[in-house]
């Protein structure tokens, strides 16, 4: 269950309006790697976790925390359209080239659809998708996710910093950093311990008998590109990460297969096929002969 | 430039047809974690990248091997639809329940738009879509998301050994295994590198000045959620990560902010707004009034 | 802000595990009518709301209810697909038709990308997105869609109840069937509020000046179809719901314009025009007369 | 069966070229609530029609005039695109601010793939699609859904009037007002028939039998947030719209029932579970002191 | 404008109820090559057209009768509905296993969404989108693409004719084929004209003057794959369809550039750039020395 | 296998930076007929033929070259990036219109998410997904469907030519028309060589035995539109292009089956049904009469 209250953690409260940066603000409320997203994702994963105890509680205290955070960019992003030139003006707006060029950087269906209000989409109006969450119930894995999107998002919030010098919207921004900051050392000390207390491992998953793998190819970097230097990281030598072998380096493949011959399903799906054809193509053109004689 | 050659990398030789195995393969093939996916998002990385050098050939390097195993699944999934009732029979296919049973498990367009053909499509037949890769420029939230990717793939790849004892089948998801293996390995070890070398560290990005971010907040574990057991873990006291911090965990919020009051945009977004209307019914029944005396 | 809190809203035990029925279940979880919309919707509206106090109040208070429903769902939905036979079996599955026939009727992925966990999508595999959600900032345009919602919500729950006979599914559904009758009425309610308050009223929004619309098309039925009976209702005749006019009734149309000349936009968009190219042909033709000669 | 006639209901003249506003034009063409979406959704309706006669005849009427709406909206925005600025001028054309503001604003994909046509897309670019359409077969829960789509289409019709001035334009948008007024009026006017003469009432669906579902719930507000006022509207206390209950008003949550036990399914599946690693890890401690010794 | 008649081209009568077909079914309504996408492809061209007279006439004159097309399949899918099992049974559906495998094959969300009715959606249940449509404004590729759409759509029609044996199915299918092949020749029939006329002609866009292209390699026959029959075709030699160059052939490519360098945008974006970090790096640790000294 | 070189097929290199001009440049990157679509769609092709030999290797051979356009075009738009501004600078963005004019146009994507990188989308922001491509295993069907890809992508690119006075990107612009001129000719040289040898003919699929469809409308043109000139073209008169039938031209259909009667699916789907209501309602009031009694 969630209880709701109206209070913000943080302020959300702009110097002046700002129709285009509201735009732009939409990709971390409602975009890949938005607050949507990872709210979303942790709660999924709480509700997929196997495991009792410390990890559910993780999962769930941080996502609670995330829709806390939608709820401050939606409400930063309406403060910050509220006033702002959105089309509706007395006379022909295109005619002005400075309004217009406001005009033509700001999400429209802000205006239309939703009335000078925040809208579930990223800053080119995509709007927010299921398929943006990962929930495996495998934690090693999803903690790496988590990880990632915490990355991710932190870097698309320090671009946006760069982007408005309006000290109430930078606030708010410099919050969002720091939760980031926190959250994405979190995911990883969480992935550490999994490590450390043998709950999994590298490679992930790890319970699954490596025995039955292609074990002469899973530590080799074999090189499809031509670049010359791709042989000069610990990608290519030295122990792997997982502890479990040594890489070694090829240029390009060290295995291969020729290519099996074309399938040829049932003729009633009408594809061409090679043969069928050719047998009725001279069986035609036998016809053809007879008839002609 | 890519250059393609009529061969594969492993066999792909089923020992038997099996449509509703085949369905169940594109999860792999064209899914948020498949191999279009990993493909694409290596070259993109590879296209947005700001370094010269190793780490390019390394995304070239490994990107272009992942083109080779979308063809490689895609042959097999193409040879397991061969010869596997699609639904074209002589008669009335629903009528007898084992073959029913099978179609009903199959992936319909198989049959109905690539006449017994492989599709660019997930296990549920969802498109495969752009926003399932990464691409951002800063490498170490990139190779994390890599990581993670090649994590994901290969837990659903292990899943997908079990769903099946075709052993022609079993073959090539244990090369991918082993290829998953490899490839999760380096992007680890290649982070780590960055990270090593201070090109790139924790928090990401480790350029943003952290001065700038709300620091009181950046270590704190603020559980949203009840669970008793979210502070003993070690995201929530020790020495964080990125060790530039010591966690610290509270019980939901250390900030608060009163909820701002709503907006009032323009009236002609003919938004519900109190006042306006108020004063106009107060008007207009007043006006009524008048009229009516 | 939100709080989580471990508890359920109601029991969310099935007897029985049931992978098909949970693929069923995601519909009212993750579809366009499911828990997750009506959540994310109300929501939206309490941000985007102009009006302070009771109004907002309400979007809030349901709006939070709603993410606790999405909560119950997909603790049930992960426990019927807990201990069910989602195709990892010690051989073929494909083999028994009886379990296969089970499989064919499940969401795929349930298995190979959750885990045997609940998934962010409706009964087909779709994901859900955001543009499943409405929020104008017209509050009796709002409440009706909420309304809408409600009923459509419970039309499928009510369609589900009888597609099982597990006691511990049903006793969810009727759980949820009580709650979306308490919110379809509560919809209702404060729609009629704002229309006897002044508010808001019909035709919405009730604002803009009707004496710019087209007022003599304002109130007419106009039959494109030939049903007979069409003119047999109280939309073709009698006074109109917002008690401002008299509804009547036509066979098609009551006005019309002639379809206006094709555009022919700038020759370089390579559109097919008529004149320049009869002028350009018939240039061409000359020159090759003249060439010719 | 449907014919053509190359006349429009309006006239769709605009006074002067418009890229800009063409683009947000498109909301209401190929938006979530643009003419696309009423009339497939009213024929739609008529396809799943389970009763006979005017209620049938009722929505193919209307559905069919809405095709002829979105006849009349593209012509409009092919017209308004045709002389207008779009990108193909003579030298660089970002250079002059003017000329880039407009561009700026419109759909270049107008330009780019449609050579200065009309495209089935929203204001923001994204394609229309099938889930924005509701027929689910009840009548009096669909009836509510085409009103709320005319509310929704009429508010943004309304907002759009404003956001131009061009005479042509604004007429055709006086006329599609009129005809949003007068098919809002007549699906609530069909609402009420239906409850009127008992063929369906609230809650929908009305025969469901309440008696199954958990009525002690029925008619309480649980209010899951803590806005003071919640409890002040016709939601909260009185008789139910649908006459069958008396609101009740209660801070959060009447009913309570336990977080189950995460799930644990079939080791294969490789998600985390915390037995069996223990178990495994245990065991895999004691080998290797077995070997050490 | 468009007016419906209550008539059907052809009927649509099935022999007896089938779901698993009605939902194969939908994917000549709602699919990629549905009669959805040819009846909104046509109009989208019609209103796009820039040329009066006849080729407007033909794209109007086939695109309204497309749209009967969608209203016959629409209603055969409902009519394969209408007695079919969907899971609502007096018993638990999943225990009766030939029951179960008819379940598994349908499209849940026509018993639970639509109430045993049809859907805007392909045979996957992915719903049909404006993306799937074609209107460039330019007649011979306009005219090709629709060339294209029947000859995918006849191919797909003519494999779900042999998916039934319902006579009832089969006779509104043959109908459908008649009228693709009647469509698939109008529309190469026209496409000849164009360029007979010297409307149009190939390479389309045959205005775009050659002489501006890199005419050295527009001839060519690059071969970026091994097969070695590649250059034994027309495609390799010979005068080529436009009869404006010969074919050659070559393995691989003709031209060749250097890959650029990377690319340095603005430090602010947080990519990872080489030199800035090293230059930080070196600063960081001699400010490190001097503060340790 | 695909093998990477480190090289470009053209230069592409832009004189000065263009973020407006890069974000239209996307549409032939990513849109529904950019490179990533024929790359992808020539190899599905590949993959689902069901001919060896020299089809195969046509398909092989071009679709691998289309991914090194892909390369080129993300090169490309990566450095028309580079420099550009893209929101971030010293001051508020916003105030300077000229540079805010530049900004509107932009895809914000580019700096949010990619750090001033190409995106996998198309030029408004739209994913490239999946069902851009065609691949039915018909050869004669798919390579019309190439043959359009070709010309729709011709067209654009000329449109883009003009909406640009940068050398750089207009010469690689002239390199891509003129391999589009090249594809484009090879993919009918191909079609045409199909229907030459026999393997494919018209109506696609030519093995379905016309003898089944009703050929009685076969070869009929039915007006369903009122445009007078549509009997005027070789479309409705003449000899068919499959050479098997004569055109002869109707004004509306020649055949017609009344509307069938609506269909009654079970009760507990809870649609609207006339007749069970009423029994229901009647039976229920002398239900409610005896009780009274």
């Amino acid at each position: 269950m969630f209880f709701h209250r109206q209070e913000l953690q943080f302020k959300a409260s702009p110097e002046r309006p700002d129709a285009v940066y509201a735009r732009k603000l939409q990709e971390v409320l409602g975009g890949q790697y938005g607050e949507i997203t990872v709210a979303m994702q942790y709660m999924f994963q709480g509700w997929n976790m196997h495991v009792p105890g410390k990890y559910r509680d993780l999962v769930f205290g941080i996502g609670s925390e995330e829709f806390g955070h939608v709820e401050m960019l939606a409400t930063m992003i309406a403060r910050l359209l509220e006033k702002a030139p959105l089309g509706i003006t007395k006379d022909a707006v295109q005619e002005d080239p400075t309004v217009a060029a406001v005009i033509g950087g700001t999400d429209v269906q802000h205006a239309i659809v939703a009335g000078a209000g925040v809208r579930p989409v990223d800053s080119m109006g995509n709007p927010w998708q299921g398929t943006y969450i990962t929930a495996s119930g495998n934690l090693l894995a999803d903690f790496t996710a988590n990880a990632n999107a915490e990355m991710q998002g932190r870097v698309q919030v320090a671009r946006l910093y760069h982007m408005t010098d309006d000290h109430g919207v930078r606030d708010l921004l410099a919050f969002l950093l720091a939760r980031d900051t926190a959250h994405q050392n979190q995911w990883m000390a969480a992935a550490a311990e999994l490590r450390e207390k043998g709950i999994e491992d590298y490679p992930v998953p790890s319970n699954f008998p490596q025995s039955k793998e292609h074990a002469e190819v899973s530590y080799q970097y074999l090189n499809f590109s031509d670049g010359k230097q791709a042989g000069h990281g610990p990608w290519a030598s030295g122990t792997t990460p997982d502890g479990k072998g040594e890489f070694s380096y090829y240029d390009g493949p060290t295995t291969s297969a020729p290519m099996p011959p074309p399938t040829h399903p049932d003729a009633r799906f009408y594809g061409t096929t090679d043969l069928p054809n050719v047998v009725e193509k001279v069986a035609g053109s036998v016809q053809d002969k007879l008839k002609k004689e």
